[in-house]
């Protein structure tokens, strides 16, 4: 038997996933519990990250010709009540403001001022921002609106999870409004699009583009596009979702136009959503029983310092090296932006190098007196293990960064993609896809199969019979999966494409 | 007399300051009412330079070690009451959050889900923070702890002004720890001169730096400092404070740390904040009565491109030209970014060229042949009467585009500088005083003597005085007036130095 390898996180992914998750959030200092049930508080190493998802994402949405603009955070409750399904959909888990002052009492703080209508905190803004869509557009010549809020909204949650299933959590929605609902339909796709190559060229998280079925879609949506990943528990997570909402929201809203035909006809409107999830999702992709694993395009640092000196009278060589690396480094552009280096100079012995590794910094870059010496550094990556080193000339390390970087990118892409692979399977027998789903061992319910791609008749009945018989949810008719036609795994009528079934969080 | 210019904007800043203010930020699409009390939609071209500001002061931040976090929207009742003089201060006007649930009734939706205790939305987060950093805190190492937020808050407001006054706005938070009150007040000192240095070197506002006096302290700071700047109608606007709050909120939150001595002792702490209120300010203090007049190194775009053509041919060769241009331009960098340039192809006449002057954007270009033909561009300039354009040849245009960029925001600057010189006097005598802070015209109470600084004995009962005498208001000690002995300006008695009294928003 091998030796057992010690790791910096306890319990391994192995050993008990969703607490693996909880500790190496921990540990990584990305984000921790907070005092108000269900909120939680993103500690800056897991803020710049979702800052870098957010700078490469909007300037995707600006290329696309989308402004961002801001929108109220509390929504009238009867504005909920316009789009029957919608109200259906959210109502239910809301935050509810019904008084506007705080009087002294006996007892001390007491609410006061009640509202004559309360407030909504904002679950999502389709309502608030329809009732400002129909005010901005009256001719043909106004559309298409292409807009996008980045801001906080609030799902009340009994059961959560940082980043995966928060009560306040931090997304961007756009919203969008167009003359013909091909446009519309287009900009549904194009967003999806845009959610696919962040999630797979910066996340380094594989997606499948995929459509959900009528009982997965927004409420209120006519169709529902979604980017759909695997993480190394097995279980599907929802990175995206992109909404052709036809003119549902138009007609409840009354945004109308013009038509360059002399009529008057309602605009057809998209929303698509991103949130502070896909953090989870990335720490789920990547992690290992280490820590975090950053993808460099993404990583809120891509390289540490790390100066080493025993001696008082080496420090200030030390320092003076360190100094003029980082200056180098942050000279040389990764992503579309200047590289961000971290210089760590507490002494506090090995712990220093380990807490880097917790954090998953692509490179870990010692530099000591021999290594000043030699004109080089000592370099670690956090794609191999933690005591896989190699010496460098510092002159090839700065020439040959931005590649290394890349490897380490491609390394992450392929390594979840494999997995993905390893545990996707086509599967056209009902038992075969019973077993798939049944955890090998019953003390970790959450290691099962992976995603089948089984046929489905359409029918809501025989998805909700496999979600009712083994918590596995139809994730997604995948956009790009050829036409095939088979049988229905669940009740064997026909099918014409496969769908993909996991279970998810 | 002089025949009357025709304006953009009805009312003019002369005829009704106020209204003049609304209709600006109506004409340039900036910002808009929402159906919620109190709370704004801030549009895409009011949006754009928020965001601006932000890139801007966020660099200043993470310059000086500071780092991004996010912290809940929602702060418990019970948090509000840690710090007595913070509670008397904020409590009286907050969104209070007691349900978490809507329900369906007979009438519609209502209510359901009460909390047990109440949940405030964060008029701001010292309490919150302060929670976090008691953990994050527990050894001199740990310290600076130097943390911002950038978030949305809630003050309930009767009486709102788009930008300046609304119950909802954004803003940034800092918040810091310190092992000293030296080190504290050093902070307090530095944030203040970013803020200094933003708005007068980016948004072209100049300002005084001073020190709030004890009644126009932050509630439960020890020392609160200020920019204030003078607006056209020579009010004052408190564009940004800074906080030392000594050990106070350390204490409520229980911020307490190892010495380097194995003592134990609270931290030192500091808080500072800018809002979307630098908009309004931005706007009050260059627009004119044609619209708003964007500084150039935080205007959301710095040029339009304005194509001509009258016969369908000549349409390819302009839309070619204009195109160029655009990428020639947009390869520029300017103010740390590159240069943000629009194109304008409305065919809708010369309400084209009036719209962007209402938006301010610093440089119109007109492209038509016969410019092409002398491969020129014919230049209006936003600091300038709009007929006031000039035909450059595209090459120097391209050249001195920086240039002119600078001249630009050097004359705004310039411009404000002079409006607040002149509006601001040195008073030693009291009728005097009355004088300078009585309109001249009844009907337009608005327009008075501007900035008097003159001395005060410091103690409150004056303070109060002169403002329910004339609502004039102490603005601040600067911090960079010269000592000086005098008389008092109410009560007569010894003054060291003097003050700024105004009236304010």
């Amino acid at each position: 038997m091998a030796k057992a390898v010690k790791t910096a996180i306890t319990p391994t992914r192995q050993a008990d996933y969703p607490e693996w998750y909880q500790q190496v959030i921990s540990a990584s200092e990305m984000a921790e519990r907070s005092p108000v049930r269900g909120c939680m508080v993103i500690k800056p190493w897991g803020y710049a990250l979702w800052e870098n998802i957010q700078f490469q994402m909007d300037e995707r949405f600006k290329e696309t010709g989308v402004r961002n603009a801001y929108f109220p955070l509390f929504i009238p409750l009867h504005f909920l009540e316009k789009e029957a399904e919608h109200v259906e959909g959210f109502a239910k888990e809301c935050a509810v403001v019904t008084h506007h002052r705080l009087e002294q009492s006996g007892d001390g703080l007491v609410p006061g001022g009640e509202l004559t209508e309360p407030l909504v905190v904002r679950p999502t803004s389709e309502t608030i921002i329809g009732d400002s869509f129909a005010k901005w557009v009256s001719s043909y010549r106004d559309l298409p609106l292409l807009i996008n809020q980045w801001a906080n909204v609030v799902r009340w949650e009994m059961r959560t999870r940082l980043f995966l299933r928060t009560s306040e959590f931090l997304w961007q929605e756009g919203h969008t409004a167009h003359a013909t609902a091909e446009e519309a339909t287009e900009r549904t796709k194009m967003m999806l699009d845009v959610y696919a190559d962040i999630a797979e060229n910066y996340l380094a998280i594989p997606v499948i583009k995929g459509r959900k079925s009528a009982l997965e879609r927004f409420p209120g949506a006519v169709d529902t596009l979604c980017i759909e990943a695997m993480m190394q528990d097995r279980k599907a997570l929802q990175a995206g979702t992109s909404h052709f909402l036809g003119q549902n929201f138009a007609k409840a809203s009354n945004i109308k136009f013009q038509t360059d035909q002399e009529g008057e006809a309602f605009a057809w409107t998209t929303s698509w959503g991103t949130s502070t999830r896909l953090v989870g999702g990335l720490i789920m992709t990547h992690g290992d029983d280490d820590g975090v694993i950053m993808p460099p395009r993404i990583a809120p640092a891509q390289v540490v310092l790390l100066p080493i000196y025993r001696k008082p009278d080496e420090r200030s060589a030390v320092m003076a090296y360190t100094a003029k690396l980082a200056a180098d480094l942050r000279r040389i552009r990764y992503a579309g932006r200047r590289v961000t280096v971290e210089v760590d100079d507490r002494d506090i012995g090995g712990t220093r190098n380990w807490d880097w590794i917790k954090k998953g910094i692509p490179l870990r870059v010692e530099i000591g007196p021999r290594d000043i010496a030699a004109d080089a550094v000592f370099v670690g990556r956090r794609d191999k293990t933690p005591r896989d080193k190699t010496s460098l000339a510092r002159s090839a390390f700065l020439e040959g960064f931005t590649a290394l970087l890349d490897e380490i990118q491609a390394t992450l892409f392929q390594r979840a993609s494999d997995l993905r692979d390893a545990h996707s399977r086509q599967i056209d027998d009902r038992s075969e896809f019973d077993r798939f789903f049944t955890p090998r061992n019953p003390d970790k319910p959450e290691i099962h199969g992976g995603f089948a791609h089984a046929h489905w008749c359409g029918e809501d009945a025989c998805e909700e019979r496999i979600k009712s018989d083994l918590s596995v949810t139809l994730r997604c008719l995948p956009l790009e999966g050829p036409k095939e036609t088979g049988a229905c795994i669940c009740c064997g009528r026909s099918s014409e494409r496969r769908a993909i079934f996991a279970k998810a969080y």
